[in-house]
Order: structure tokens, then sequence, then C-alpha cells
């Protein structure tokens, strides 16, 4: 019993303490001159430690991400898919315009041509988060408000405009957009009746 | 008469010279490599010619991107919206795949944050091509093939979701999946019908 890591302990202090740093450390310092020894040093922890448990600064960027998108985006269950579509994107976005976040999707839009760990970061994170984002679109699908469809494909109908703004074109996403984008992917759905 | 630049004349043979190859010296050397003095060596013309017309890597390179979009991404007239909204969403996803446009939007995505110019070009150059892009729209609305809706937003729909494939899941972008967005969009929006 004694050996297990408990919820709060020192080994999640220390854990928090490192993806907090890696993340604030990636805004600050940018991807390249990123170092496992610079994150450690930031996150007031032993260098090996972060090497034993990571490894390399993707692993630990991967980690980072996963446990941010946990915390700051969770999946809504408002008994509503327009609802639980406006939660998720609305928290999504305000997650991605943090400078942490933002300064980590946009290295990683511009090195993942170039550098498969990267690349295979990414796809790692977002084969995950599409899948559990899409509980929002099968508990739908389940309680009769719409027909079968890709619930992963409706939340990047959802998310896709949103990121397009924020990372290409640069045009404002106010909550009054985020809100005809719901709607439009909600007014497009197969209607329950319909297989 | 004879001062004025004619089609295919000497002037527009240098003009598509330099464009193309700023943007295939992007794609070699990478932004910050980039320089008005390479560009003009690549393009076998003067410096001086490339210094009086642009001024600017980032004019350039706007001009650059402009061009390629209008000689890529035509748009098309077919008198439905659906195929006219597909035909527009492949030779876009067609046109970011290049190597050279790929390394633009990139770097424009890692260095807009931080970089007025660059956000001003990207600003500049979004706002004219969803425009011109609007014009399927306006098109279906004018011969009551849909209702009125924001023609900007219905092309953000549709190339929202492959951008954000592309950029940033790193998933496939198959035809049948651009279809499929098409589809979704196209279904979504207002019958002619409603106001």
């Amino acid at each position: 019993m004694s050996g297990a890591p408990r919820p709060g302990g020192r080994s999640a202090k220390v854990k928090a303490a490192v993806l907090g740093a890696a993340l604030a450390e990636l805004a600050d310092a940018g991807y390249h001159a990123l170092s496992l020894d610079g994150i450690a040093r930031r996150a007031g922890v032993h260098k090996t430690t972060v090497y034993r448990r990571w490894g390399t600064r993707e692993a630990l960027l991967l980690d980072a991400i996963r446990e941010r998108a946990e915390t700051r985006v969770p999946i809504p269950d408002n008994g509503s898919l327009r609802a639980d579509l406006l939660d998720l994107v609305r928290a999504a976005i305000a997650n991605l315009r943090t400078p942490e976040v933002g300064a980590l999707v946009r290295a990683a839009v511009a090195l993942a041509p170039h550098d498969p760990v990267v690349a295979e970061a990414v796809a790692a994170f977002w084969t995950g988060r599409l899948g559990v984002d899409g509980a929002v679109v099968e508990r739908a699908v389940a309680r009769g408000e719409i027909g079968r469809t890709d619930p992963r494909e409706v939340i990047e109908a959802v998310l896709g405009p949103p990121y397009f703004r924020v990372l290409v074109t640069g045009e404002a996403v106010t909550d009054a957009f985020l809100r005809r984008v719901v709607d439009r992917v909600v007014d497009g759905l197969p209607a329950p009746g319909r297989r």
C-alpha cells in the first residue's frame, strides 16, 4: 500500500509542477530552446526525476497538454447536444487562446511536417481527445436527439472553423460566432428517425 | 501605349518569376532565412527590381500567395452549391498541401502572434479571399437554391475542418472526407423559403 502514489500526494504534486513548468517554459522560451533540464529547474525538481518519468520533451509535452485539456475542457452533459457542443467549443477555444497552449499548438503546426516525433505526439493527443469529445454526440444519438452520425467528425465540424480563425485567418472569434457555428452544425445533423 | 505593361510581356514575366521564386525560396530556406536578395537571385532578376516593386518580404509573399490562390483555386460555377463548394475545398486543400503553400501557412501560424506585419498580411489575404470564395454562396442564394446566409461563414465551415486536419491533428484528408464535410454544411443551410 505505502508504495502506491496517492492523489494529492508527493508524486502527484511533482507531476503537476513539472507539467505546468513544461507549458510555461514553452510559452517563454519557445520549442527550440525547451529542455528537460530547464523544465526541471523551473519546476524545482531534480532533473533525473524528469528524465526518468518522461524521457523526452515530446512525451512530457504530450502529457502536459492532455492533463491541461482534461482540466480546462471538461466533457459537458447538459442533456442537449447544442448546449454540450457550445460548452465544449467555448472551453476549447479559451484553452487554445492561453499563451501556453497557443505556443504549443503553433509550434506543433510549424514543426510536425519536419519532425516525426512531434507528428506522432500530435496524432496521439488528437486521436484520444476527439474520441473523448465525441461522447457528447454519442449520448445525443443514444437519447434519440439525433440520428446516427460520426461523433469525431461532428466535433471536427465544430472545432474546425474557430481553429481556422484563431490559427489561420486571425479573425476574431466571438461568442456569437461560436453559437452560429454550433447551430449550423446541429442543423445539418440527421434527424433521429433517419438511418 | 508603349509604357503600359502587357499581359505576358516582360513586366508580367518578371513578376511571375519573382512570385514563384518567393514561394520556392520560402519552402527551401524557411521564413527566417528568406530575403529579397535571395529571391531576386533565384528569380534571375536584379534586386533593385524586387525592392522597388515590393519593398518587404511580407508584401512580396502576400502578392505571391494571392496570385497562387487565384491560379490554383479558381472560383467554380457549376450551378450547384454542393458541386461548387466541393471543387473549391478540393482545390484549396490541394494548394495547402503543396510544399510552398504549406510552408507559408505554417510559418504564418507560428509567427503571426509575435509579428504584426505578418498578422496584417495574413488578414489582408483572407479578407480578400473569403470574399471572393463567398461568390459561390451568393450565387446559390440568388438562384433560390438556399435561403439567406453569411457567405464567408459558409466558406469557413467548409475550409475549417480540413484545415484543422492538415495543420492541427495531422489526420488524413480523403476526398470522401471532403464530400462529407460539404454535405454536412449544405444540409445545415437554410431552405430558400426561410428568411
